[in-house]
C-alpha cells in the first residue's frame, strides 16, 4: 500500500495500482452498476492524452521528457495493457471527471515508471499539471466519446453492410417464390418472397445511410475548449495542434469544432446517433417479427419459410426449435430503444455550460453500438443466411386464397367482386370456381388475370381492363 | 367589446365573454394545440370554486351575497353551461395559472351578472380577491385534477369491469374448444380456447384492482395549501371547511392531505395513475395482438377464431374484413404508453415547491382515461362479444401437430421423443403413426396419453409414468 | 336522411352529408379521441384524389366527365370547404382505410352534385370504383401523410429559421456581457452571455439542417403501389402519371419510390422525422431550462437576465411574473418526446406488407409539427426577442466568484491554486486579495490574468505561462 | 476437452466445465452484451431446481439418490460456488431456455460428480430428464425471476427505508431554518427547510409503500405450469409439493398461482414492479435536482445548503466541488426510466401462451433493483446525511425578497399589493420600506404580518384579515 493525499485528506492505494487517490474516491462514491468503462472508451482516452501531451510539448508548455513518457504511457492505454486499471463505474456523478482523473492517474504513474520513478511520485509527472495540461474533463471526455463511437461505428457499419448484402442474396434467391401477401394479418394479394426481402434490404440500406451520416458529425471535436469552451488556459497554438495530432494518430479526419462553447455544452451529436440506432432497432425488430411470423408453425402456423435450427428450443418439448436468432434481435431492439430513452433524458438534462449526465449517456450509447453490431452479425450468420422457402406451401396458400379477388375487381366492379369474395369465404370454395360457375369470367380470362407471377407486378393484371363507363 | 386592465396594460374583451383579461393574455401566449381544457376539468374547477366560496363565507372571510353568487355561477360551470368560455389551451406555460385565472374570471363575471352587475365590474366580484380567495393555482388546480380524474375513473372502471365480464363469458363459452397452444409462435402443446380467455380475464382483473388502488390516492387533496403548501393567507377554519364542502358537494370522500407542502409539490399520484394505465395498455395490446393472430387468414393464417366484421376492410380488395377493433386497441395502447412517457418527463421536471409542468401532465392523463374507456367499450361490444371459434379447424390443427410429442416425452425419455419429433417434421407424418410403427407405444397407450382434453390439465398425461431409473 | 347499403347492411345518412355509409361505420366503430383528422391531412387527400383522377382519365381508365367532377370536388377539399365532412376519429383501426373511405365518399358525393345528381347516387360516381380507382388506402394514405407533413414542415422550418435569427441577434447584442459560466450548477469560469446565445443559435441551426434533411425523404411517394406495393390493378401508364400530376398540382418535387413494396410497408421516413423533432424538442427544452435558471429570482435566484413579462404569474402572489413562455416550451418538448415514443411503438408494430398502426402514428406526427411550430413562434416573439441582460449583476457575480482561480492555476500550479480556492470559500474573501496577501502574484499580474473579457477567449489567459519544468 | 452430442451434432466442451452442449450452443448464438446472468438469478435457479428435485422425489417420480445429488448440487449453486459456470449472455433469444439449460447442465454435472461419475455421463443424471423433471423453462424461469426479485427487493426496501429515516432526521434538524420558497424558480413565499425535507420524506415513504405492495405479487409463482400453464407432464401431487418446498427452502411465503396458464403468459407483475421503480426514480431525480439547485454556487448560485464534498470536482478548476452524489442519482434515474421503457416493450411483445422476451425484461428489471439500491445507499451516506444549511444566507434571502408581499395581499388587496411588488422590483427596495413610506401598513402591523416563521404555517398570517366588503 502507498498513501496519497489531496485537499480532502489521504487514502491508501494498493502498491501495484497505477490509479491513484481520485480514482479511489470515485470508486468509493459510485459502486453503482459494477460495469467498468467500455474498452473502446479507455483506448480513446489514450489517444486524447497522447495527442495533448504532444501538442503541449510542441508549443513549449510541457518538458519533452515528460511529454514522451506520457505519450508512451498513453500507448500502453491504447493497446489495452492497462484496462484493469480503469476501475471507476460506468454510471458516476460528474460529467466524466472520474473517468478523466482515472486516466490521468494511470498515465501519470505509468509515465513516472518509464522515467524511472516510483508510482505516486507526482512531482515527476502530475496527473493534473502534466497529463491533463491544457485540458478539462469537459473537452477530454467528449472527445474520447467521439473517438470511441467512431471505432464502434466501424463495426456497426460493417455488420449492417453485411446484413444488407445477405438480404440482397436472399432477395435474388427468392425472386420466383410466389406467396400470399398479407395486410392486417389478413390475406391480401400475391407477392414474391424476393420482393419482401428486397423491402428489408432497402430499409436497412437507408439505415446504413442514416448511420453513416450521423457518424460524420463525430469528426468535429472540442479539444481546446477546456472548462466551458472559452479555451481558458489553453494556448491558441496548442489548440491548433492537438486536434491535428489526434487526426494523425488515429487516422481519422478530426477537426476542431467551429465554436467550442457550443461543442462543450451540447449533446445533439449523441442524440442523433442514438436516434439513428433506435430507428435501425425498430426496423430490425419489424423484420425479425416478419420472419417469426413467416416461420411460425411448423404445422399450425404460416410455415412459409424455415429458419436454420440453432439450439434445442425447449427443455420439455422434444424436437421443438424456436426462432431464437429473431427473438434476440427483438430483445436487442427493445434494449436500444430503452437506451435511446435514457440518452434523451440525459441530453435534456444539460444545464448551462455543461451536460453533467454524460456518463450514463455514453454508457447507453456505447452499449447500443455493441449489441446492435453483435446482434446483426449472429442474426445474419445464424438466421438470415440459412433461410429456406417452403415453395410449394407458399404456392398452395396463394391458390386457395380469397385475396386474389382483387385482381378480378377491375374487371367486374367492386360490388360484384365483394359478393364473390363473401361467398367464397362462407362456402369455403375457390374464387375461381365461383366466377366460372356464375359465368362472370371465362377460364381463359381467369388464367390470364390470375397468373400468380403477373399479379406481383404493377399494372399487369390491369392491362386488359374494360371500364364500365366507356 | 369592453376594456379590461391589469398591471401590464389593457386589452379588449368581447362584450359577451365571461372570461377576462388574464384569459385573453393566456390565449395570446399559448396558441399551441388548439385543444381546450377537458370538460371534466372545467366541471372540477366549478366544484373547487364553489367549495371555497362556501368555506370563505362560513369562516367570515367572504360576504355572503358574493359567496352565494359565486356558488351559483360555479353551478353553471359544473353543469357545463359555460364550457365555451374556457378557451385557454391545454398546453400552456405556468402551473395551470391560466386555467385557474380563466375559471376565476368566468365565475366572477357570471356572479356579477347574478348580482345584477355588468361583466367587467370587478369591484362587485373580483376574480382574485373573491373567487380565488384563500386559494392559489397551486392548490386549486391539483384539486381540480383530482376531481376530474375521479369522474373519469368511474367510466374507466366500469368499462374495464364490463370487459372482464365479457372475457368471463367467452371463457365459459369456449371451455371445450381444444386448440394448439403456441410458444415462440411455434407449435407447443394443446390448450383450450377458454383457458386463453380465462388468462385475459385474470390479467384484466388485476388491472382493475391496480386502477382502483391508484385512484384511491386521489381523495387526498391539498386545498388550503395556497402558494407553496404552507397555507399562507388561508385561515385554519377555512382549511378545515373547504375539503369537507368538496366532499359533500361531489359525494366523494375527499380529505385534506396530511402535509400540504408535500401535496403541493409532488405529482406521484399522477405518475402512479398513469403507470397503472400504461400497464393496462400493455396488457390490452397483448390481448389485441393475440386476437389478431388467432383470427389471421381466413385462408392463409391461423383462422382459429372469427372476429365480427365491422366495416369494409379495403378500398381495393373486395370482401376483405380487417380486425379493426383490435387494431384500434393497439393504437390506443401506443398512445397511452407515449402519454405515460410525457407524464414521467413532466413529473421529473418538478422543482422545489411546485411542478409547473402540470398542464401537459394533466392533458395526457385525462386523455389516457378517455381513450382507454372509449376503446374498451367498443372493443368489448364490437369485437370480444362476437368472437366465434372455428372449432373443427382448431381441433384438426391439434391432431396434425408435432407438439403433442411432449405428452409422450415422460413415457419414452427426452432423447427418443426428440428423434420421433424430428422424423415427424421431416417426413411430414403424424407423431402417432411413427410411435406405432416403431413399436414405441401401443394404440391404447397413445389413446390415453394423447387425449386432447386431458392434455390441457395438470398432470393427467403424466399419471402413468414409468421412470427409467426405478 | 338517406339510406346507403353495403355488404353488411344499411345505414341512415343525414341528407346533407357528403360522407356515406363507410364513414358512418367508422364513426360508430371509433369514438375514441373526439379529434377529427388534421386539416392538412384532409387537404392532402384532396391532392391525392385529384392527381389520381387526372391520371386515370389520361390513361383512359376513367370517363373524362367523371374525372373532371372528381377533380373539381377535390379542389373543394383542398380549399378546406368540406372539412366538416371529415368526421372519422384521428385514432382508428385499420391502416387509414376509414380516412380514405371518408375522402372517397365526400368527393364522390360532391362530384355527383357537380354532375347534377343527388348525394348517394353512386352509379354516377362511385367512391371505390371511380374516386379510389387504381388506388388502395395503402398508397393513398401514406402519400397524403407525406403531403401533409411537407406542408407542415414549411411552417416548422420557417419558425425554426426565425428562432435561429433571433438567437443570432441576441448573440450579437450580448457579446460584451461578461457573466459567470457554470458547470454542475457550480461556479466555473467567466463566459460572455453572447457566447451562450451563440451556442443556442448553433444548436438550433443543426436542428434546422436535420429537419430539412429528414423532410427531403418525403418527396418519395408510393402512388401506384395499390394494396401491397406490387401495383396490382394499376396500369404502368397511370403509375407514371399520377406522381407527376401530384408534383405539378402541389408544386413540390414528388417522385415515385423506386420500390413500391418497400415504400408501402416501411415507415422509417416517419420515425426519422419524429426523431428529428424529438432532438429539436430536447434542445429547445435545454435552452428553456437555461433561460429559466438565468432569469430565476428576481431576488433569490441568479437574476442574470430578464424575460419579458407576459401575464400575471400568480392568482395569489401579487407582482409575480413567471417564465411562462419557457415553461410552455418545456411542456411542448415533453409532448413531442412522448409522441416520438408512440410513433416508435407504432412503427415497430408493422407486419409483413403493411403497417396498420399508421393512424396513431400520423396523429402524433402531425401534432408534433404543429405544436413545435406554434411553440417556437410564441417563444421567439414573447420571450427570446425581449430578453434583457442584468449587466451589472452579471459582472459583480464574476468579480466575487472563486471560479476565476482557474485562470491563476497555470501560473501557480493546481495544488497551490486549490488551497487558495479553499481559503477563499471558507473565509468568504476574494481570490485576488488572498493572492496578493500571500505574495503569490502581484497586482499587475492579476490585472492581466483576471481581465474578464480575456478570460472568455481561448488561450489568452495562458499566454504568459511560466512552466515549472523548464 | 470432452465431446457432447445432441440432435444437431456434437460440440467440444472444456473438460473442467460443468456446463454442457446446450450452454455452448447458447454461448455461440448470443455473444451480445458480454454480461453474464445476475448472481441473484443464478442463486434463484438453485432454489428452483432443489425444490423440484425434492418434490419429484417425494411423489415418486425421481430416484432418491439422484434427487439428493441434485439437491446438493443445487446448494452449491445457491451458495454461489458455481457462478462462473453460468456463461450464457444476459440478452438471449428464447424465453430463458438457455438460462434454464445452463442451470440444468451445471447441476446435472455437479450431481454426477457427487454420485461418483464424470462430467458428461448424463445416463447418471440427465439435465432434461432429471434436473428439469416436471418443469419447463416456462415455469422454472419466471419462478427464478420472482425469487431473484424478492432477494433484491429486500436490499431495495432497506435502502429506501434508511433514506426515509435520514430525510426525517434532516427534516427535524432543519425545522427552524427559514428560507425562501420558490415556484417557477421565482421567489414565492417563505418556507422552512425542514418542511422541504419533510416533503421528500413523505414522497419517499409513499414510494416505499408502492414498492412493498408491488413486491407482494411475487410470492405467487407458476411452478407446475410446465410448457403453457396446463401442467402437462406434471403430476398434481408434484405441483402441490414443489411450491411448498420453495417456500420452506427460502423462508418466503410462496404460493401457487391460482391459474397457471395466466401466470405463465402474463408479465404484469414485472411491469408493475418496474413502474414502481420508475416512479421512485422520477421522485429521486426531482429531489436530487432540488438539492443541486439549493447547493448551487457557492458564490453565484442559491447557496442555501452545502453538500459534503466527496472528490475534487474538476481536473482544471482547483477547489471546485460538484454535487456528484446528486448527479449520480439523476443518472441512475434516467437509467431506470429507460429500463422501464425496455421492460414495457418486452412485456407488450408477449404472444399467445408465452412472453419470449423475458431475458431482456429480467436483465433490465434486476439492474434497476441493483442500481437503485446502490445509488440510494451512497446518496444517503455521502450526500443527504451531511447536508448543512447556510442559515444566515437563507434568512437574508427571505428578508430581501419581494415574495413576502403575498402575506400583505389579504390586508391591502391584490391590486395594491401588485403595485407595491412592482415598485419594489423596479426600485430595488424592500417591500417593507415601501409599505411604511406609503402609509399602507404600520411597522407594528408589518412585524406581525411578516414574521418569517409565522408565514410558514397555514393561516397565521391571515388571522387578522380585514375584509374590504364587510
Amino acid at each position: 500500500m502507498r498513501i496519497e493525499r489531496d485537499l480532502m485528506g489521504e487514502k491508501e492505494i494498493p502498491a501495484h495500482a497505477y490509479y491513484g487517490i481520485q480514482t479511489i474516491r470515485a470508486k468509493e462514491n459510485f459502486p453503482i452498476t459494477g460495469y467498468p468503462p467500455h474498452e473502446e472508451l479507455i483506448k480513446a482516452f489514450g489517444y486524447v492524452k497522447k495527442a495533448a501531451a504532444k501538442a503541449n510539448s510542441t508549443v513549449g508548455g510541457l518538458n519533452k521528457n515528460i511529454a514522451e513518457a506520457i505519450m508512451q504511457a498513453s500507448d500502453d492505454v491504447i493497446e489495452g495493457k492497462l484496462n484493469d486499471e480503469f476501475i471507476v463505474d460506468s454510471i458516476q456523478g460528474g460529467a466524466g471527471t472520474s473517468f478523466n482523473m482515472n486516466a490521468n492517474e494511470v498515465i501519470a504513474n505509468r509515465a513516472i515508471e518509464i522515467l524511472g520513478g516510483k508510482k505516486g511520485e507526482y512531482v515527476r509527472v502530475s496527473p493534473n499539471t502534466h497529463v491533463n495540461m491544457a485540458q478539462s474533463t469537459n473537452d477530454a471526455f467528449p472527445t474520447a466519446i467521439h473517438i470511441a463511437c467512431l471505432y464502434l461505428s466501424n463495426g456497426l457499419i460493417t455488420a449492417l453492410n453485411d446484413l444488407v448484402a445477405t438480404m440482397k442474396k436472399k432477395e435474388d434467391e427468392f425472386d420466383e417464390v410466389i406467396k400470399m401477401g398479407r395486410t392486417h394479418l389478413q390475406d391480401a394479394v400475391p407477392i414474391r418472397l424476393g420482393q419482401e426481402f428486397g423491402s428489408y434490404r432497402r430499409l436497412l440500406s437507408r439505415d446504413l445511410a442514416r448511420v453513416k451520416q450521423s457518424v460524420d458529425h463525430l469528426y468535429e471535436v472540442n479539444m481546446g475548449a477546456t472548462a466551458v469552451g472559452t479555451g481558458l488556459n489553453a494556448m491558441p497554438a496548442y489548440i491548433d495542434q492537438v486536434t491535428k495530432n489526434l487526426a494523425e494518430m488515429t487516422g481519422m479526419p478530426f477537426h476542431r469544432a467551429e465554436d467550442l462553447v457550443d461543442a462543450t455544452q451540447n449533446t445533439d451529436a449523441y442524440t442523433q446517433l442514438s436516434s439513428t440506432m433506435k430507428i435501425l432497432a425498430i426496423n430490425l425488430s419489424k423484420i425479425a417479427n416478419d420472419l417469426r411470423l413467416m416461420s411460425s408453425g411448423p404445422r399450425t402456423g404460416l410455415n412459409e419459410i424455415n429458419l436454420p435450427p440453432r439450439q434445442a428450443g425447449s427443455s420439455i418439448m422434444p424436437g421443438k426449435v424456436n426462432p431464437v436468432m429473431c427473438e434476440v434481435i427483438n430483445q436487442i431492439s427493445f434494449q436500444v430503444i430503452g437506451n435511446d430513452h435514457t440518452i434523451s433524458l440525459a441530453s435534456e438534462a444539460g444545464q448551462l455550460e455543461l451536460n453533467v449526465m454524460e456518463p450514463v449517456l455514453v454508457f447507453n450509447l456505447l452499449q447500443s453500438f455493441t449489441i446492435l453490431q453483435n446482434g446483426m452479425n449472429v442474426f445474419r450468420d445464424f438466421a438470415v443466411e440459412g433461410i429456406e422457402a417452403n415453395i410449394e406451401h407458399c404456392k398452395s396458400l396463394v391458390e386457395n386464397s380469397v385475396g386474389i379477388i382483387t385482381a378480378i375487381n377491375p374487371h367486374v366492379g367492386y360490388e360484384t367482386a365483394a359478393r364473390i369474395a363473401k361467398e367464397a369465404i362462407t362456402s369455403n370454395r375457390p374464387v375461381r370456381e365461383i366466377c366460372i360457375e356464375r359465368g362472370i369470367l371465362s377460364e381463359e380470362e381467369l388464367d390470364r388475370i390470375l397468373d400468380p407471377k403477373e399479379m406481383t407486378n404493377p399494372g399487369i393484371a390491369a392491362k386488359e381492363l374494360i371500364f364500365g363507363e366507356e
